[in-house]
């Protein structure tokens, strides 16, 4: 399929643009045309994005957007982690320094604004200075993380917790991606070592602040009916890497009262995973979507199965009581099933609270632009999370149509994306 | 590892072998030095097997027993399936033929006894008649078929199905393995094509009938206490291969009561199927052992899932009804989750009864054996259940050690293989 013919973001984003949304130098159909030029890299089939973290798309992803930071006229670099940043000195070069972006990286046949929207946002605002001549107090520094999404070592998070140091470097070189290869093998490919990300940590007093936009990958603005939203917290994830082990066995010669069937009791889990999160808060949730049957034969009893949980919530001790539940209750279906239980936790990422201030001024820059204040909570990690630890950090929201993320069908119009760099644009000049 | 330096089945063989067996040319040194030689062609670092129909490992076993086919004095020929036949003409070459055999294809690290035992078992007869100077009255072939297994293709029993005549070619040609290749470019990597393979088939009034040694893959006669049994019937298995569609979305910002879970659905399904055999028999069984989750990320809701499920009884009406009830329970899981199903049936082979005429042939031969004669039917099938719809046929199950098999661990004794040589033996000759 020459999917170059029948997909063309560009031309979708700019069907129902409302071109007065141009103005102090902010161009919709720029940032429409980097959008749609960043969807081409790792364009699956489905139409959906494939750049994975420390994959050749991810790597050629960010060239692109180096080319058009060096454009734009900012300083780029790039540290042993592979972030990259695009940085504009200011008036006072020696102050610390406000950062802005996102991430390039996508899940297997993600969406073309999870990341991408972050950090071309991030940039605009720079072209939107560029046009009009504005230079900021303080630095301003465009800033793409590496392998946010996690889906190449089953981590994520990668690249901020690599610049602020929460990176354990023992486990990092011990892990195995999900072709098999190891963690130095992998990131040689793309030119990293693991000398050089060891390097990578930054000095946090050089930075004032980090704000992020963000697809909201959730139907609340939509509902709400406003373009972007004030995030008041991130809900850290914890992930539980479970084997459950039994007998593999003949399909058709082992009695039903004799088994010992792995994926039998993996599914009895799963079901049972699905009513947990009600238990704690309305705001919780777990999920188990990724699921490998070993031998995986037709006519062969599961032997194994490996499977993942992702559980979230905004609030630790809610959230950690989950984890508790779940872990409880694999324990239990096991038994009765005569199953071997194996897991270990592989993230564990406290939430994150946004300081008020930060929402303030936020709220102050989305009422410059006429837009009326929504607050909501973020039941997604992101790289805010992880700087949130270390810097004052806000996040804007920006609405996502029917809720849809990680999907080929995820969508957010450019109307309301080219809002968010007003706001953006708006918040860091008067930070 | 080393796997050659820690795995020697020749060894476990001859551990408690007793060999006041070794009587009337058949050898039991002999037949393990042969089971081991296999056992190394395609051996695991768990010691199983994986020789999965079409693959290199399964070609190269072939050509080992052609090697000793050879040896024996056979004529050695391969039809355009791939199937061998080891030929001994006897005394009237023009009568029809007694064929006996198996197959050397394996299950995804399955057993070394499942196949192999009935090939070898049917050449070390021929090897006792070299020994002892016995010519048999009619031709007697010694037989392998093809991808008995279907791991490959998500079929199985390819080879005899080939040879009777029970293919469709059309439906053949469409077929992708698990790799995503389709079935013409696989079988040119062995050797064959298409055309051959349409041109495999045999004219069925050239052969007198067909006798298979098997493993029993179950406990009975483990709980007998006897070598080897007196199959009654081959339960014909069903495979319903189901997609549940439903929509992928992010982990973290869906909340549980807005999802469409793929995964959750197909999971209530696998518990349901557990419980749906005792309701129509108690020898049907019903198993999901092969499920893919799509696309399997660890913080994306599960989008899609396939799975196959593999239903069996000897008897043709409840194993049917059994089918339904499982597309019942499908299709009620899936309207309550709003989860989207397909589903096709890619096997459906009917069961066959055993003539009563050639279970007494075989129980005369077991009892002039001194063995005590067991009925029992088979829930697995076999090549003899595909050349049953054809011509007479007679299987002889012999002792699995705790039933276990498609695994590393499956297990017969020397002994109990040895005594099923000496029982096909006195089949052939008194036939």
């Amino acid at each position: 399929m020459d999917t170059q013919q029948t997909w063309n973001l560009y031309e979708k984003l700019m069907k129902d643009y409302d071109t007065s949304l141009d103005a102090d130098g902010v161009s919709g159909k720029r940032l429409a045309q980097r959008l749609s030029a960043l969807s081409e890299i790792g364009l699956t089939d489905e139409h959906g994005s494939y750049r994975i973290g420390f994959s050749q798309e991810e790597k050629q992803a960010k060239q692109l957007v180096k080319q058009w930071m060096n454009e734009a006229g900012l300083e780029v670099s790039e540290d042993g982690a592979g972030n990259v940043f695009g940085r504009l000195s200011g008036r006072n070069p020696h102050r610390p320094a406000i950062l802005s972006g996102s991430h390039v990286d996508s899940v297997p046949n993600g969406g073309h604004f999870d990341g991408p929207l972050g950090v071309l946002a991030a940039l605009e605002v720079v072209e939107a200075w560029k046009a009009t001549g504005f230079v900021p107090e303080s630095p301003y520094e465009v800033v793409i993380f590496t392998d946010e999404e996690g889906s190449r070592f089953n981590g994520g998070l990668t690249g901020s917790r690599a610049m602020t140091g929460e990176i354990d470097r023992e486990a990092q070189q011990q892990l195995v991606d999900i072709h098999g290869d190891p963690f130095e093998k992998v990131i040689e490919k793309v030119g990293l070592s693991v000398n050089t990300f060891a390097a990578s940590q930054r000095e946090m007093s050089d930075i004032k602040g980090y704000v992020e936009i963000h697809i909201e990958q959730g139907k609340r603005l939509e509902k709400a009916g406003v373009p972007v939203g004030i995030v008041t917290g991130i809900a850290g994830p914890s992930w539980l890497e479970m084997t459950f082990t039994g007998d593999a066995g003949h399909a058709g010669n082992t009695p039903m009262d004799d088994r010992r069937d792995a994926l039998l009791a993996a599914s009895q889990f799963v079901v049972a995973v699905n009513a947990l999160p009600q238990q704690v808060s309305s705001t919780a949730v777990a999920t188990v979507g990724k699921l490998d049957v070993h031998p995986n034969g037709t006519n062969v009893i599961a032997g194994q199965v490996t499977l993942t949980v992702d559980i979230r919530d905004i609030d630790e001790t809610q959230r950690d009581r989950l984890i508790e539940l779940i872990i409880q209750s694999a324990t239990s279906i096991c038994e009765a099933h005569q199953i071997d239980l194996e897991w270990k936790e592989t993230q564990h990422v406290k939430p994150v609270p946004i300081k008020e201030s930060m929402q303030e001024k936020l709220s102050s820059a989305i009422q410059a632009k006429g837009i009326a204040p929504v607050y909501l909570t973020s039941g997604a990690a992101h790289d805010a999370m992880i700087m949130g630890h270390h810097v004052p950090v806000a996040m804007i929201f920006v609405q996502s149509k029917d809720g849809v993320s990680h999907n080929p069908a995820e969508w957010s119009s450019l109307n309301d994306c080219v809002q968010s760099a007003h706001v953006l644009k708006q918040f860091v000049e008067t930070y």
